[in-house]
């Protein structure tokens, strides 16, 4: 049974196919976040704290930190990146206990995260390029943590599923080359928007079999692309979720401040027989209560993590 | 590709291996509802009218018609049950356009419904008992009809799965013998609770794939039956619907006037594909938006499906 372990100072994770499925909390990241670009670059590490704590406390066992800044006083992330990497992974493990996953597209960036990030950190990413392969693989080696095989090359993104396997398989083989084992590579399928391809989630969940039956490997994605483009969208990751948990996907890279998406991995990780006599779901279904009563689900889901009742936790649950 | 026809009087609907899930409504069944059954008895059919019109409204493909009242007049359902049968079949395909699934343990109230239906409805059900065999096989061969198949025999309800396939592969091969081809057999693996037996989820999941792909037949299951016991059941349920779609199970005896369910099927069909350029998806997501801006969820879906706008649908939706 394949299992990626990782660690934070004090605590381990383990992704794995007989584990609850690994939600790995996406929100510490400026790219399409301007408001928290300019926060950052002003030195003002206020939302980093909150999405750390809220995210932690909504069910988030992996932390990703990406310091991916464009400053407009510099515009060169190899000089902008690292520092502030180092300077947000401190952050971010003085206030929670969770291990972290260090993602960046800047080599000097994930050197400086594996630097300064304690215990087993998880790298995030590398991809099928030449350069990339030859950048991060003796990074990933060096400092023995496992890393995310993204499936695409220099080719671009297949929308063939073959060679999106392919990809995977050349990484695998790659990274043994570097001494790393199939164990430490968690392969990302990449996730195309099911509204402008309709075989997308069909090609996910046969995929995520493949790479788990012939190279044995662990799988995350971007869980929210599959709803990309359409209305009700936490409706579409909600069961897109359990389906990719059923067809054996064993962690996601998301936003775990959503009730409908953290109620739908809660319920899978249950029916896999990952949720020993269902106390993380009677503990889940309090605050989900709560959370259709009115209490921000960020909120209720911190109050019964430090056992306070919440605001608003004693009115009535609408049921629609 | 397995494909099990159902028709009404005008309209023609496929459970099928490359067809949307089967919604069968269970609503219209007096078993445990003792306001209907005193109803049904003092002869008032409003909640069956009610009950059809809004499943039908909710998305229910077809709908399951059971008469099993207690009378308390005359206890004996060999007496009661057959013309009760008849009057509610008769009024509920007058009502709607739907095919019906006739559901009865009383071999003369199926015979009743047989008898009474227009088109092609669906028998509720023939189990691997050896009475019950020798007695409803003959009918479905005579009325030519597809039929639900339940994996339990003369020795009960069998914890183990690999007994409840043998039991389903009896039934297949006993159907045989009547000239019933296996596409006219739904299979109902029996679901148990997750709270009671924790593998409960992987045992019908695996299942499923067995039936599929050993049997080539269609399967359904009494979906909720999975919740049974624990706190929040429409979280487990409307997980573990996908799941199961994504295992290969085509349909299912369920409540309809349930958002959170039919909406999890919705996402369901369009992750699998089996929703042309999200047209369902996209018209559902308009009656979601307004039962979670406070109209109840079978006026909303009525007023969609008659066009009109529903009464509230104009508050915002609040997001948890």
């Amino acid at each position: 049974m394949t299992r990626t372990v990782l660690e934070s100072a004090s605590k381990t994770v383990i992704i794995g196919f007989d584990e609850p499925f690994c939600v790995i909390g996406e929100r510490i990241n400026p790219t399409g976040r301007k408001k928290l670009a300019a926060e950052l670059e002003a030195g003002d590490f206020a939302t980093v704290r909150r999405d750390a704590l809220e995210q932690v406390a909504c069910g988030a066992m992996v932390l990703d930190v990406n310091a991916g800044v464009v400053y407009n006083s510099n515009p060169d992330p190899n000089i902008t990146e690292p520092p502030l990497m180092r300077q947000m992974i401190q952050l971010v493990q003085d206030l929670v206990d969770v291990p972290l996953c260090i993602d960046s597209s800047v080599p000097g960036a994930l050197k400086a995260g594996l630097e300064s990030a304690s215990g087993r950190p998880l790298v995030n990413s590398v991809t099928g390029e030449e350069e990339r392969l030859e950048t991060v693989l003796p990074l990933i080696a060096k400092y023995n943590v496992p890393v995310v095989a993204i499936s695409n090359d220099d080719t671009g993104i297949s929308e063939d599923p073959d060679i999106r396997f392919a990809v995977a398989r050349k990484i695998v083989r790659r990274a043994a080359d570097f001494g790393i084992p199939a164990h430490d590579i968690v392969v990302d399928p990449l996730v195309m928007p099911v509204g402008a391809m309709a075989t997308a989630g069909r090609q996910v969940f046969a995929l995520v079999r493949r790479l788990r039956e012939e190279l044995g490997v662990n799988t995350t994605c971007g869980a929210s692309n599959i709803s990309f483009g359409l209305p009700n969208r936490h409706g579409i990751n909600a069961a897109f979720l359990p389906m990719a948990v059923g067809a054996g996907m064993t962690s996601a890279i998301m936003n775990p401040v959503r009730l409908a998406e953290m109620e739908a991995i809660r319920a899978a990780n249950m029916l896999m027989n990952h949720d020993a006599n269902g106390g993380e779901w009677i503990r889940f279904a309090r605050v989900a209560e709560a959370a259709r009563a009115g209490t921000p689900f960020a909120e209720a889901a911190s109050a019964a993590a430090t056992g306070t009742t919440g605001g608003r936790s004693g009115r009535r649950r609408s049921r629609a």
